[in-house]
C-alpha cells in the first residue's frame, strides 16, 4: 500500500464586496478545505460558493471556526469564558453543517483558526472546550491539530477521529514549535526548497527541525497558503515533489487514540 | 379525539448582556418556542441557554432565523437578492440545528422573523426561496406561516410540512391581513377578551375578524409574546380558556399538503 | 479666468485585511477623496491610512457615509427611520473629522454612498435628512450631490455649500437620470471616448445626455472609480482630456444658494 | 471656598431594541455622564438621546469608548496594536463629540471602558496610545483615569488635563488596586455604609483601604452605577452623604499637572 498524505489550505476567507486569496488555484492543489464561518471571515453567500466548488473538486471540507473579530480577522487574541467558546464553535460548525446538508455534501474535518488556533494550541483546557463542543454536533468528526502540541494530547484523550497538520512554509524549532517569523528564516519562500523538504518528512514520518532534529510525529497532512502568487507556487512544488516521491494526495480519513 | 393546539413566542431574544422579554414565564405557557438565531437577535451563548431551558420544559424549538441587523432587530426591510437571502436562512437554520444537537435535542420548526417574514408574507417567491433553502437541511422541518398569506400558498405548493399561525394580541381585516397599528382596536391588550376570542377562533377553525366575519384556515398555533407584563398575563389567559374550552394545548405535528 | 473642475472618487474601502481599489494610483489622479467611514467599509485603521495619504497629495477629504451593512458595502436598499438616518450621518461624519483632526487636516465635503445615495436621489426629505444633520456638525461643510436631482433641490433649500457631480464613466437619459445598467453603452469603458466627452461637458456646463440634448447643471466635480485597471486608465484619460482642453482640475470651492 | 466633588456614572448603554441602566434617575444624581460610543455599546440613537438629555441635566457629557466588542460588552480582553488602538480611540471619540455639537453641547472628558480600562491602568504604553490619541483631537479634553494608577502617571507626564476617579461601591486594598471582585466585601451594597465613607474619602483627599490605610491622591470624582435598583439608591446616598457633609456636588474642572 503506497504512502498518503492531505494537503490542506484556509478558504472561503472572502467577505461581501472583498475577495481574499486564489481559491480556484488552490482547489487543483489541495484535497481538503478549510472554510471561515463567518466570524473572522466568510459570509453565508461566501461559504456556500466554497463549498460548492470544493464539492465539484472532490476536496474534503472542513469547518474553520475563528474568534467573532471580522476587522482583525480572527487574529487578535480575546479573553472567551469557556462556556461561550464552545457555544462560538457548535455555531460555526452548526451553520457550516447546514450550509453543506444544502449543497449536497458535508463538513468532515473542523480546524480552529488564528488567534483562536494559537491559544488551543498551548492551551491544553481551551482545547479540549473546542474540540468537546465540536464533537457533541458530529461524533465522527476529524479534529485537524497542530501536530505535537496541547491540541494532539487532547485528541489523544478524547479517542476521537483526528490528524495532525505541519506547515509546507514553516522552519520548527526542536521542541516542535515554529520558529518566530522575526527570525531569518523562519517563512520559507523557495518552492524548489519547500517541497523536497516536506517529501522527506513525510517519508520519515518526523518534522525535521532548523537544526535537523528529528521529531517523529503523525503528518497527515499539509498546511498550504494562496493569499500571494509566490505561495500558490510553492503550493503547487510540494504536491509535485510529493508526487515524484510516490506519496499519494488525498483527503485524510483521520485516525483515532 | 379532542382537539389541539399549538401555543408559541419568540424567545432568545437576548443579545450579550442585553436581556429581552420573559422566556422563563412564557416557557410555562407555550408549547413552541422560536428561537433567534444571532443575526437580529441572540448569541450563541443565548442560544445555549435558551435551547436548554426549552428542552427542559418539553417545548418545541424552532429556528427563528431574520436579516443581519442587530440594531433595527431586524424590524427593518433590507432589500437582499434571493440567493442571499437563501444562504442566509441556510446559515442560521444550520446554526440552531448544531447548538440543538449538541443540547440533545431538535429543530422541529422554521419561523421567519420581523421584516423578512412581512415582506415574505406578501411576496411569493421571496417566501418560497427562504422555504426551499430550509428544507434543503431538513425535508421534514415544519414551516409555521401566518395563516391564509402568501406564505400558505408556498408550503400548499412545496408539500411539505406545516402549520398555520395566527395571532392572540391582534385584529383582523375582512382580507385576512391584520389591522394596521396606528387605528384603534388593532393591539389586544386586554387578557378577559383575547382568551375566548381565541377559543371561539380554534373551535371554529377560522379567524374572525373585526366586523365579525368568518374566514376558516389552518389554525394550527396562536402567537403570543412575553416582551411586558400585560403580554404574559394575556399569554397565560389564552392558555387557560383554551384548557377551560377543552382544547389540549400541545406542540403541532405538522400538516402536509 | 480659467475654468477648473474638481475630480473626485471613492476611498478608504478597504476593511481589516481585505483591501480593495487602488487608491494610491487614484490620488495622482483626483483632487477630492469621499472616504468610507466604517459602516459599509473602512475601518478606523483604513480611514487614518487614508486621509494621512489624501492629506500629503493635498487632495480633499470628503466623509462618504453609508447604511450599516458590511456584507451588502452599504448597496442594499434599507427602511431606516429619518431620525436614525441622521444620527448615521451625525455619528460617521463626526467620527471623520476626529480622525481627520486627528491627522493635522480637516473633512471639507460629504458625499452619501451607495443604496443611501441612490435613495436620497430621488427622495427629497431623505436627502434633507441627511444634510441637515452632517450641516448641525459643520455649516460649512460642502454637500456633494448628483447633479440635477433631488439632492440638488434640497441643498439649494438649505443655501448650504455644495457642489454638482457627475459621472465619467456613466451614459445620461434625457432627464438626467442614469441609463440603467443593463442597457448596452450605459457604462462607458473607453478612456479614449470618456476624455472627451467630459471636456465637451465641462466646457459647455451641461449634462449631454445619450441622444445628444443638454441640461445645463452644475459641473463642479467628476466622479471617478479605482476598482479596476481599467477604471485607472479612464480616471487618467479624463484628467489628460481635461487638462489639455485647458480645464484646471482642482478641489472645489462650493457654491451656495 | 467650599470642597467640590464630581458624581458619574456610565450611560447610553443601551443598544437598538435593547435598553440597560436606568439613566433617567442617575441623571438627577450625577454631574458628569460617561456615554458609550457604539463600540461596546450604545448607537448613534441612544448616543443623541443620552447627550439630549444629559445636557437637558446641564451633566458634564463625557465619550466613553470600549473595545469593538458587543457581544462581550467591551469587558473582554483583546490583544490590539497600538495604532488600532489609537485609532479606535479617535473614531469613537470624534463620532461622539460631532453627535454632542449636533446637539447643541460637547464633550468635556473621555473615559475609557471595560477591559480597555482595566488594562491599560496597569500599561502605561497602553494608556498613553490611547489618550495622546484623544488629546490630538481636542487638547482641552480632561482625561478621567484611575486614582493612583499607571493612568494617573500618564496624564501627569502628558501635563493634560485631567481628574481622578474612585469608586463609591468598591473596596480598596493598601496598594490601591481593587479588591478582587471574588473575596469577601469587594464590593458595597449598603448605601448606608458608602454614603460616610465616602465623604470620609473626599474630606480626607485619600483614598481609605479596606485595613484603614491611607492613599493620598486626586479625588475630583466618584464612579457610581445604574444598573440595579440597588445601585440606584447607593448612588443618591452617596449623593445625601456628600452635600450633608457641605461638599458641593458639581462637574470637575479638570486639574494640570
Amino acid at each position: 500500500m503506497s504512502k498518503t498524505v492531505d494537503l490542506n489550505a484556509d478558504m472561503g476567507e472572502s467577505f461581501g464586496p472583498w475577495t481574499m486569496g486564489d481559491d480556484a488555484a488552490l482547489l487543483e492543489v489541495v484535497s481538503s478545505a478549510n472554510i471561515a464561518c463567518g466570524f473572522h471571515a466568510g459570509d453565508p453567500d461566501v461559504m456556500a460558493a466554497t463549498m460548492a466548488r470544493a464539492r465539484d473538486h472532490g476536496v474534503g471540507i472542513g469547518a474553520h471556526p475563528g474568534f467573532d473579530d471580522l476587522q482583525g480577522f480572527g487574529r487578535r487574541r480575546m479573553q472567551v469564558p469557556q462556556d461561550t467558546l464552545a457555544n462560538l464553535i457548535r455555531y460555526q460548525l452548526g451553520a457550516a453543517q447546514g450550509m453543506a446538508r444544502a449543497a449536497g455534501t458535508e463538513v468532515r474535518h473542523l480546524k480552529l483558526h488564528g488567534a483562536l488556533s494559537n491559544m488551543a494550541s498551548v492551551d491544553h483546557a481551551m482545547a479540549r472546550a473546542c474540540y468537546e463542543a465540536a464533537l457533541e454536533l458530529d461524533p465522527d468528526l476529524i479534529i485537524m491539530v497542530l501536530a505535537a502540541t496541547a491540541m494532539e494530547e487532547v485528541v489523544r484523550e478524547l479517542g476521537c477521529n483526528w490528524c495532525g497538520e505541519i506547515f509546507a512554509d514553516r522552519a520548527y524549532n526542536d521542541d516542535g514549535t515554529l520558529v518566530d517569523r522575526s527570525l531569518p528564516g523562519a517563512v520559507i519562500h523557495d518552492p524548489a526548497l519547500a517541497g523536497p523538504r516536506i517529501l522527506q518528512m513525510v517519508q520519515e514520518g518526523a518534522i525535521i527541525t532548523e537544526s535537523g532534529a528529528r521529531i517523529p510525529t503523525a503528518i497527515d497532512t499539509i498546511c498550504l497558503h494562496g493569499d500571494t502568487p509566490t505561495a500558490v507556487e510553492l503550493a503547487r512544488a510540494v504536491r509535485r515533489a510529493l508526487s515524484e516521491g510516490g506519496i499519494e494526495v488525498r483527503a485524510f480519513d483521520g485516525r483515532r487514540g
